[in-house]
């Protein structure tokens, strides 16, 4: 508390915002109260204009600040194939792999009745409208490893079950890089079931 | 990268705050997208507010919404002490101790050639003015225990010295909870000269 209400304001906004602390949101209200005018006017303009102009894909809903996704207006990518995933940061996360050549669905969330997210706020209808395509051959389910994430992976399993395309979901194992003595019992678990011959 | 540009703006803007890496910017993109218009609205309105109605304190250059800072608004402390800071947050990690009872000076900022901030950039005339009213008896020099606040420091003690006022400079020494182990060669050896009698 500087009991001068608009730094005290300033400070509480900051804190709002995930991953910011106190002392995170007093260094940062320091930074936007000492920095020249146009980079604070640079920096509003940039969150007013990212939420005025972004919006979701008309297809996986992605987001994107035109009709489509760069990922649904590259014509090379394969469309038999359709990553199933939570949130906008995914993609980016498969993206970054190279690996991935298909396209994706954001379903905006996982199905959460403790936090009161249900079905229904999810992107699910718009999954099923794309399964209904018969040049989609595979789903792939790659919510989180998550309770809620596996409730969702399970509830549209079920859903896409009518549909006849192959459903499969993301291998559980050891992260790259991980140590054996702390990984939990779940995962390594999990890891021996899946075991691969060499 | 997403490429979707007024996303990728975005995420930039927050990479330019202090403290903030890539991911922890994406994380905070995608919050300010997905909140409601009213948290995002009274987020840009608490920074337009701090910087329009914030100013430095006739007296102490600390930051206030007022003509005096609550500090020198406050009419039971010791006007004969000041302390001299770098930063408003200085000033604030002062008043947590619950200890000081004087008044302030914020410099906003520290003697540095090599970032080219001259003493022409501080608060000094202002300190200087401070120190020639005869009920001031004492002046700590607060400023950071590094290379730039001890010139600082240094610098200032030798402008006061016409002024025939006390100047003071804080203690050095072992960071309570501390370990010896880790201290590094300068402190340990401040501590040890400035040692005291059980």
């Amino acid at each position: 508390m500087y009991h001068v209400p608009p730094l005290d304001r300033l400070i509480e906004q900051l804190e709002r915002l995930p991953g910011i602390g106190h002392k995170s949101a007093c260094r940062l209200a320091f930074h936007l109260l000492n920095t020249g005018e146009k980079n604070a006017g640079d920096f509003i303009d940039a969150i007013r204009d990212a939420r005025e102009r972004i919006r979701e894909c008309e297809i996986c809903c992605n987001l994107t600040d035109q009709p489509l996704c760069p990922v649904c207006r590259n014509e090379s990518r394969d469309t038999a194939v359709i990553c199933v995933v939570e949130d906008a940061q995914d993609v980016s996360a498969f993206e970054r792999t190279r690996e991935f050549q298909g396209l994706y669905h954001v379903l905006h969330g996982a199905i959460s009745p403790m936090d009161g997210i249900g079905p229904d706020r999810l992107r699910i209808k718009q999954l099923l409208h794309r399964a209904a395509d018969e040049r989609v051959r595979e789903i792939i389910m790659a919510t989180n490893p998550t309770v809620e994430g596996e409730a969702t992976a399970m509830y549209l399993a079920k859903l896409l079950k009518p549909f006849g395309v192959l459903t499969t979901r993301l291998a559980y194992g050891m992260p790259a890089g991980g140590d054996l003595e702390y990984a939990d019992e779940v995962t390594l678990r999990r890891s021996l079931e899946g075991r691969n011959e060499m």
